[in-house]
């Protein structure tokens, strides 16, 4: 009953096999290999354009990477209060920012609304040098609280980002979760309404490490490459991002793997749901479970060998906080969680 | 009747006598000469302790080599969403700080409250290393809103701070008013409530360039002598930041200047208190006034020829905010302000 | 024939099956796992000491991290002025070290010499703070051409660096070429005598992507896992880096696989040494050879198949350089290089 | 008799009595005062074409602003291996240029030959990112070692610095000396010849603390406001600086005090050259005179008063180096020298 977090699943059995092979042969350095070369092209056909393409081995680095591109002297970056890049990456953005700025911004659920970003960028008016200049807005798809933004909903954002000359990144470390969830293509999740650049994951849902670097405007990638590689993240056996990245698109392999994960979060919502011990703040969009728990029963779902976090009810807007005896919990499925551990966990929250 | 800023002020006439003294006669480059060492030492004397000290030409480095003395990877400074590092600095001290992050958290009159930072800095626990950690708390003194930390405030957050392994920073680039307002010392303004790391403000209150960062622990600031000299700040004619400190310091100059601007501010207010097109969301405890004033009339200020910025009404609490036909303004007085200026303004304000 | 880099092997079997059986598994995530705990215990017993073990996914990362913890502002590091972390990191040790300074310094066959680093320290004097200070010795273990320093060569660098308050990095991408050739101790070739940090390189030499920063001592490594974190190597399956290092470290497999490509390079150096279309400037003491070969042979040799690069003349003292109609090239061996590769090479030489 | 730098200098009276009617007047914050306006202008006139002009307080930070514009990812800056850049301001081109690296290359005099840019160059070719690439050339004018660069020489490394992609930047912390002593116009000296940016110097010859970052191109300036403002450079009362360059730039002021300066220099060099007690390793080309001298002279020429620094004999060619019982010393005259200065110098040197 491993619900703590996706990355805490293994890699699926094509993944591995793939990563096998690759190993077993080699090849050239630093990205020069065929197959690295066949998952760029890959993702030209995935979002149905041209794009420039830069695999790394880390959700943070892509965020990092991604958002590096626009980076520049007193630039502003808004994100939801509780981004991962603003909480859970010790600061990389920042860091590979040179000096980059996070402006934290509330949301409920974790999807920022429009007249919210509007009046944080209102703080950063274009003049004179002292208050910096709006740079990108980061949008999590899925969202830190698991809800999906629609297709038209990101386009809302991404004109009053456009509108300040702010570029629009997608966090799509649950990305495979959000589009199948929501149905919608891949590109009509992101460059079709407005994004700039995408950090496509891989490792959350079936991968070891394996992440790309989307930016649907190649131009804006010209130091990118350069900027890998001085991360460390330009790696002598590239391949061994690709060979996973490889499997994991094939034949809709990823889409798949994600199916399950929300199939599964679907039904361990319902068991939070139908329970009288636990109801839902919202419902999930993709794999990510927010229940709030009585007290007692946590410790017991606990003790009984179900793993997984509390969360800040600060998530949760004021009247839908967890009263007294009760805690917030997150639950998250991956592709590897079985029916059988939500059986038993139903079992055990009565 | 400029009451734009403080900043639009020019020099007292002690301070340009000082610096053209010693421009006749020059000296030893890099801070070797008699008048940096001998400012040093002033400061020892000013806040009744061992000091280390760093004279430099702006607040705004002189904030950003402060909280540099504090930033490791992973770093989270805390500091008013609407304090001047965050804001109005370009983000000098998260370049400074190699990529460190600032985390805005709400306050009124841009005073923050115990509770508010302690939930601001809950959320970087010290389980591994994705939050980061928090490594400093920066408090505005006056702050932003003009107002001015009592002592016992500045304690209580210090001590918060502490516990969660930060250093405490205060902005003073309205020391002298804070300390004027307060009726304190420097010593009970700062280190004995707490205080680590002090930016003394000089520019604004009738220096022309002058700000001296003021460590209370002398061993924390032992790479601030590299940071400053690679960030340019190092001078080599360091003697004209000393020569304007040590006329600023000498005989209570700084206190004198300092009390003129506030009770050019108190008149300020006392004029816009009882009119009845003007009200005060809270009094000021220095040199800066926030009043609602009536658009009608604040358009007849302006082409009166007076000289002030609007500012945000989100600054006040929901309540307090301007209704229709009311903004707020804000109006600073300066060691430079006189009666005659506010006399005018009270009269084109009716 | 395959001599183009090491990097450009594949993983061994024991190494791709030890992955495999982890991503079958997962595990708690950021390193929290058993298999990251057993690994940074391995290398306690393998230094014969406490350490501070960081690992990490890049050979470039670990060079920078490693330093990072070196760096203060003003700091200057030394290294050869071929080294890879000055013309092959794009930049990685400035960026992650804040903006460090990299000195090249002149060096035969890749060995600074004693004087030689004086002197360039001797340029970063400890007056003022403007030259700076210098921070670090970086020592590459095999040198970019192939040779090996001596413990006492290294101890002698080491008391130089110290005598001037600079650490002693030891870039051992080719760390296992160096113990099996030189057939010391890994403390013998480090910590004994004076090296502080250790990148410990796995990927060149069986692994996939696996290296490890060694502290030796482990109070400055306080700041490791921020840094790591922020960089997108402190991986959510981290156990990826552990699995190939927990093979490559058991039961000597190291060193087994450094051992033969070694004999690979002597065979290599041999074939080459005898030829009279061939001459060594110095024999390997590892698995990189160096070699003037005449132009049409070079030329033969390529298009008969065999795969390496040619090097700069610059990196040869000047009367040993290649005359006319000659060129110097690299070749390098690997865990996977073959007798069969030797033999047709030699045939193709002639 | 202070001969230690120029640096050691005051300001001239035009320039202090410029500062202090500035002073007494005030005025709109962070530049946009009608001094600031009209010095921006004043540089347009002086170098004939449009510019963007960057006023800043020193030479490092001057240096740091100009080359930073042109910093990238990977980037590799060249410079004399004791420019200015590399041995004297803390690291601060690395720092401003996010983790820039500079190369330092062989010279004579200060002055890089094409051959020996060309070479430093290669090593960084355009093939994947590993190597980084050149984007910038620093040249100093006067150089280090007291020499001007003739425009034609300037051109050259100018053509070779391009045909690798990278900018030419001149450090003109003597740009009015090498001016004067060349006998070219300002536009002669840089854009004419291929200078993209020129830190151009006030402080050492007759300012207190005033130079300019002129880029010849207008557009690459489009970051540097906001890079100046976080450095904190972007002063609130700016017009500090446009009054005393005002004052330097006015009627030839500045050409007139380099004048002197060099005058006092040629007649030094000329009491040097006709001692029998020293002798000059090359004749000086504007304020800086370098002398070998012998070691029981040099005591008493420092017993008697004589203010001025050895410096390194590696700076010298090997056959030109002091031999035993001499020393090399550098002796800096500036505006401020005095032929009573020099003739009580002659009469100790005897």
């Amino acid at each position: 009953m491993i619900f703590a977090s996706d990355n805490w699943s293994g890699a699926s059995e094509r993944v591995i096999a793939a990563l096998g092979d690759a190993a077993r042969k080699g090849g050239p350095a630093y990205g020069a290999d065929e197959l690295t070369k066949a998952v760029e092209r890959r993702f030209a056909e995935l979002f149905e354009r041209e794009v420039a393409v830069f695999l790394v081995a880390s959700g943070t680095f892509a965020n990092a990477l991604s958002l590096s591109a626009y980076a520049r002297p007193g630039g502003v970056i808004f994100a939801h209060r509780e981004a991962h890049i603003q909480v859970d990456e010790a600061g990389a953005a920042e860091f590979f920012g040179g000096g980059a700025k996070i402006v934290g911004v509330d949301a409920e659920a974790g999807k920022i609304a429009p007249d919210t970003l509007s009046a944080a960028i209102a703080r950063f008016p274009a003049e004179g040098f002292h208050h910096g200049r709006p740079v990108a807005v980061s949008l999590t798809q899925l969202t830190e609280l698991g809800a999906a933004y629609a297709p038209a909903e990101v386009a809302a954002l991404a004109k009053i980002a456009k509108a300040a000359g702010a570029a629009v990144h997608m966090d799509g470390s649950r990305f495979a979760n959000a589009v199948a969830g929501l149905g919608v293509s891949p590109a009509e999740m992101t460059w079709k309404v407005g994004v700039d650049a995408l950090s496509f994951g891989g490792t959350k849902n079936g991968c070891i490490a394996a992440e790309a670097v989307v930016f649907f405007d190649p131009t804006r990638a010209r130091d990118a490459g350069f900027a890998r590689q001085r991360a460390g993240q330009g790696f002598s056996k590239n391949w061994f991002i690709a060979a996973q990245l490889a499997a994991y698109l094939d034949k809709g392999h990823w889409l798949d793997l994600a199916r399950h994960a929300n199939r599964m979060a679907a039904r361990l919502a319902a068991v939070l749901r139908q329970s009288n011990k636990s109801r839902l703040p919202f419902e999930p969009d993709g794999n990510e479970v927010f229940a709030i728990v009585e007290t007692a029963v946590d410790q017991r779902l606990r003790a009984g060998g179900a793993m997984y976090y509390p969360w800040s009810p600060e998530s949760l807007p004021v009247a839908e906080r967890p009263g007294p005896g009760e805690v917030l919990v997150r639950l998250l499925t991956s592709w590897q969680t079985t029916a059988d551990e939500i059986d038993r966990f139903a079992e055990l929250l009565g």
